[in-house]
């Protein structure tokens, strides 16, 4: 069986490691919001695309929730003695990533080779698509400060100011990353993974031929909602529906994929609260989509397989 | 007074430390060797004005002998898990030096200028002149290997192959960097310090007008001998006279610098052991040379500084 799934960093990982699990080998690939990509100190980060490498390679802090276990600050100490900026945390261990990406694209290697080069040091079986080789910039309008570059909303602002809508600059003349869209047209079953709408799958979306070629699939394509009784496991997703005069709900989840999604997995809390979704044809499944442990993963990723 | 020395890395960072401490604020310059500078895994790391930073600043390790004391390697296991090289160590602090000058030159600030901001940031009263803003790079011509860009030959090879010579590519068309010439017209005293005269001194020389400002000025230039009983404290000072066919002693290195040199301290043990140094007019002091302890440097650097 071939799944795609997309996501972004944290929540929509967490998915995608238990897909990664249940699935046999080569069978997953994992289209990766870039839209956060921003240099930094030189160095090109790409947030989701190294939160879904640390996941699926058993690295991730599931504590802190976001970064590599035992990672260590020496770095960010010495860059604030040597008056460095310090606002955006860099941790020893992901130093190596950073460096070694800013290293291959400056050697003309594309993001999506790689992505995928270090995925085999790190003996990942998924296949992990960068939405696109060109850059995408996810830029936050809101109504304090004008428009903003993403990682200034997010972690300097840490998401406070109003939102009014999104951009992402790039995305008109962006391209899929090679083998992207053929990986849809393989599909059997496409899985929208739980993150941001706005920030993290309306990016992917975004780039020319994804949404057209989900639209077009014949896979059946599962979303598992991020919004839990009206409110983000993680994130501000709640946050910007209500800044944007929605009531975040599944049912405004499913909404924004509404061209495309078959099946949204709701939680538990919210059962019978799906009325607008059915009426446009999208089937509901009610399930545990809070994931805490590993079990909860692997169980959340099987019944998403199961339609 | 005006005082500018003139060294390499570790051996010369001791007593450029000696000479920090004895002399009053913003009396000393410091001109350090860039030849050994290279690129790593994309960022532009320059040991010699690492070390003398480091040093100047208190932090440098004395028992490793290099780098900075607490150091941690995070970074590195990170890059080997990666499938990135490993050949080079870059310490988690030590790399907030060198991110921040791939960005400052990536965005046009000169060498001399960061290294200016940088000694600032950490409060260290000594200028550090890099010996030009342009790339100059040491190249070593070897019997076993041919010519070889110096960190492949010092680290990589652990300076093993037999030297033949040496060649600083770019010398010809490298300019000193800005102040530097004037430093050395107004100083009153100038210190080759026990750096390594083929690897460290020369190229600094071979800048044009370096030397010719050295025969030029009217200060008394004061070296001290890093062969100390027919050996090296560290390194292959030693070893690289005797692959040219040279005896070590502080007469071969004094005869190196005989168009400028007014005094060579040479240690207890080579005391008469420095007659070709007489026959061209070099003064010769003898003194403790070997800087195990604080206190040795600064009675070394009194003692240059007394002449």
């Amino acid at each position: 069986m071939r799944v795609v799934a997309l996501s972004g960093g944290v929540g929509g990982a967490k998915l995608a490691y238990g897909l990664n699990q249940v699935l046999a080998s080569d069978s997953l690939s994992i289209i990766a919001n870039t839209g956060d990509d921003f240099i930094h100190h030189g160095l090109p980060v790409s947030p989701d695309i190294d939160t879904l490498i640390y996941t699926l390679a058993g690295l991730n802090d599931s504590d802190r929730g976001w970064g590599l276990a035992g990672e260590t600050w020496a770095f960010m100490e010495a860059m604030g003695s040597l008056g460095g900026d310090t606002w955006f945390n860099l941790g020893d261990r992901d130093l190596a990533m950073h460096v070694l990406r800013r290293e291959a694209l400056d050697g003309g290697q594309p993001l999506s080779v790689f992505t995928d080069r270090i995925r085999n040091a790190l003996q990942i079986s998924a296949r992990i698509f960068p939405m696109s080789d060109t850059r995408v910039s996810t830029l936050v309008e809101t109504v304090e400060e004008g428009l903003l570059p993403f990682q200034r909303y997010f972690v300097h602002l840490k998401a406070e100011p109003q939102v009014k809508g999104f951009y992402f600059d790039g995305a008109d003349a962006a391209k899929p990353c090679p083998g992207l869209i053929d990986a849809i047209h393989e599909a059997q079953k496409i899985v929208i993974c739980p993150s941001n709408p706005f920030i993290s799958i309306d990016p992917i979306l975004g780039v020319p031929g994804i949404r057209q070629a989900l639209v077009k699939s014949a896979a059946k394509v599962v979303a598992v909602s991020p919004i839990v009784g009206g409110e983000a496991i993680k994130g501000p997703t709640a946050k910007m529906f209500r800044e944007l005069g929605v009531t975040p709900s599944p049912d405004a989840v499913a909404q924004k994929y509404s061209d495309f999604l078959d099946v949204m997995i709701v939680d538990q809390v919210d059962a019978g609260n799906h009325k607008l979704m059915n009426s446009f044809g999208v089937q509901t499944e009610v399930a545990q989509t809070v994931m805490r442990t590993a079990d909860d993963k692997l169980a959340l990723a099987e019944l998403a397989l199961r339609f």
